[in-house]
């Protein structure tokens, strides 16, 4: 029986799987991302860190039926194997990525950006298996997205299906780094969304807060700290996490209204708020659900937490070998 | 060669159309909807017309490959070939549509509602052909929609893809009948849409309006009113096109936010009033969409007009011979 190579290409971190042809991880592991000289080492490392593994565990490539790799944002070209302007990874100019590791490994190699490859992680094996219609939202540095309508990833024309975070929740709300204002991103992603909005919300707050008091005294607070204190009480932090929510359940009752998917998915690291985010925000998309959809679609929680990236990375590599086969 | 029939069964006319394989209507008629005691008529009324005019075409059931009809809103169960509470059509309980139509003709049948067949009548031969994923709106008595993802219609877990009329455009505005506030329907359809927009903006409106006087006046009005005048420079009429175009327009860039698709079709009553709806409700579209999505996902006026229902009402008759056959 062949195996699978997923791969999880972040800023910081790069992990690996192998998995079997079910995506049970076999074995996994780590090494830190060099982005220096433009980002040249990264692919050559990937290359060579599979090449050791395989050494060690007495593989050899005729083991694997291909690889899938998640990157992060940037101009994915999916046909092509292509990376282009990956700012996290020092990548400005095209990466011809999957030429590089198809020489070095004569491996078959797909690539995603990280949004859709957790999408389709949480998709095989997490929150989302078993059904054919589902969403992923991610609200980590930045919210992203993954749409998969009757079993197929939505790429869109123009590679925007899924930009999820970047849907209007407030007209003129605050600019956002895409260019437009009021995206979801800048109210739900960790820093530039919880963070900002409690910075904001605090500046008009007047009141006993610990939260308020933390940024008054130029304390740095984080997206896990608002939610934190709002479990423990505090009036601000509740107001933010309620604002938050509010924005989140909105832009999500959008998705469902278009969809109607059998499950939302929040994953992410906002996400690690739990039920406390859970709720509210489900509230908030009921408000604004159709009614066939409020009954229907299940706003829930990720389930594979970090293994989702290489779970759905080697579900790419799956995916293409059986389309091959046909 | 077989032909198809495609059937648009509205609340006060029901059209037909024989089609040949390619979707090119061959000949159409329409009778009116004979809604009386409880709707009992309607389908019996459809299977003798049906028959009645293969008779005068020299045409026997086997010249069919099968048939397709789009109903009205109300619950469609696509794999049991019923329709449920349709109160356009005096259907309160749960119509056997397929079961009687297959019992009298013997020739395969295909059910849909009406907002979807139209959807799939512009991608099979109108604005959205040669496109994989195509969103339709159409603006009449009500808002609905269509979503054509990868090519394939998607209706969701519970019936509720495509119900772009209730995506929430102003929170705690106007109460739906759905039962929820702000949706676009009260915006942007027809009467309950435009014209109500109209009623509440003349009321709050010191001004010069021809708009105004006919209001005040106790005429009554319609959307194409509203159009016409705003046409002819009338100040109210224009603030009312713009409030309308702003809520469709940002209900588009949700969906385009979350597909992506190459085409969003702008269909129905509504959309007669041509490049005054479609210039400003793109430019919304564009204000709130996603770069790569603005740069790509165009915005369109329908191409079919009133053919829409027939010609996608037989598509759902060939794909469903396509399927047997595979």
């Amino acid at each position: 029986m062949q195996k699978l190579i997923g791969i999880d290409l972040g800023g910081t971190t790069t992990k690996f799987a192998f998995l079997d042809m079910d995506g049970n991880i076999l074995s996994q592991w780590r090494i830190p991302t060099d982005v220096s000289d433009e980002g040249s080492h990264i692919v050559p490392n990937i290359s060579k860190s599979i090449v050791d593994r395989m050494a060690k565990e007495d593989f050899t490539v005729e083991d694997f039926a291909g690889i899938g790799m998640g990157t992060p944002p940037g101009s994915v070209d999916n046909d092509a194997g292509e990376v282009n302007e990956a700012f996290n990874l020092n990548w400005r100019t095209i990466q011809p990525v999957r030429e590089q590791i198809q020489q070095e490994l004569g491996l078959p190699f797909v690539i995603e950006n990280d949004a859709n490859s957790a999408a389709l992680g949480e998709f095989w094996k997490g929150a989302g298996s078993e059904a054919d219609n589902v969403v992923f939202v991610t609200l980590g540095t930045g919210v992203g997205g993954g749409v998969i309508a009757d079993g197929h990833l939505i790429h869109g024309v123009n590679g925007g299906g899924g930009e999820i975070g970047h849907i209007t929740v407030k007209p003129n709300g605050f600019l956002c780094t895409c260019g437009k204002r009021g995206c979801l991103e800048r109210y739900a992603s960790a820093t530039g969304g919880v963070v900002n909005v409690a910075l904001d919300m605090a500046n008009q707050f007047h009141g006993n807060s610990q939260l308020k008091d933390q940024i008054d005294n130029g304390q740095s607070i984080s997206s896990k700290t608002v939610f934190f204190l709002a479990d423990h009480g505090d009036i601000l932090a509740n107001q933010v996490v309620n604002e938050v929510c509010k924005y989140l359940g909105l832009a999500l009752s959008h998705v469902g209204n278009t969809l109607n998917p059998e499950n939302i998915i929040i994953g992410g690291g906002v996400s690690n708020a739990g039920n406390t985010l859970l709720q509210l925000t489900t509230k908030y998309f009921q408000d604004n659900a159709f009614p066939a959809v409020r009954d229907s679609t299940k706003i829930k929680l990720a389930q594979l937490g970090n293994d989702a990236g290489v779970i759905g990375a080697a579900s790419l590599a799956l995916q293409f070998k059986n389309s091959m086969n046909v």
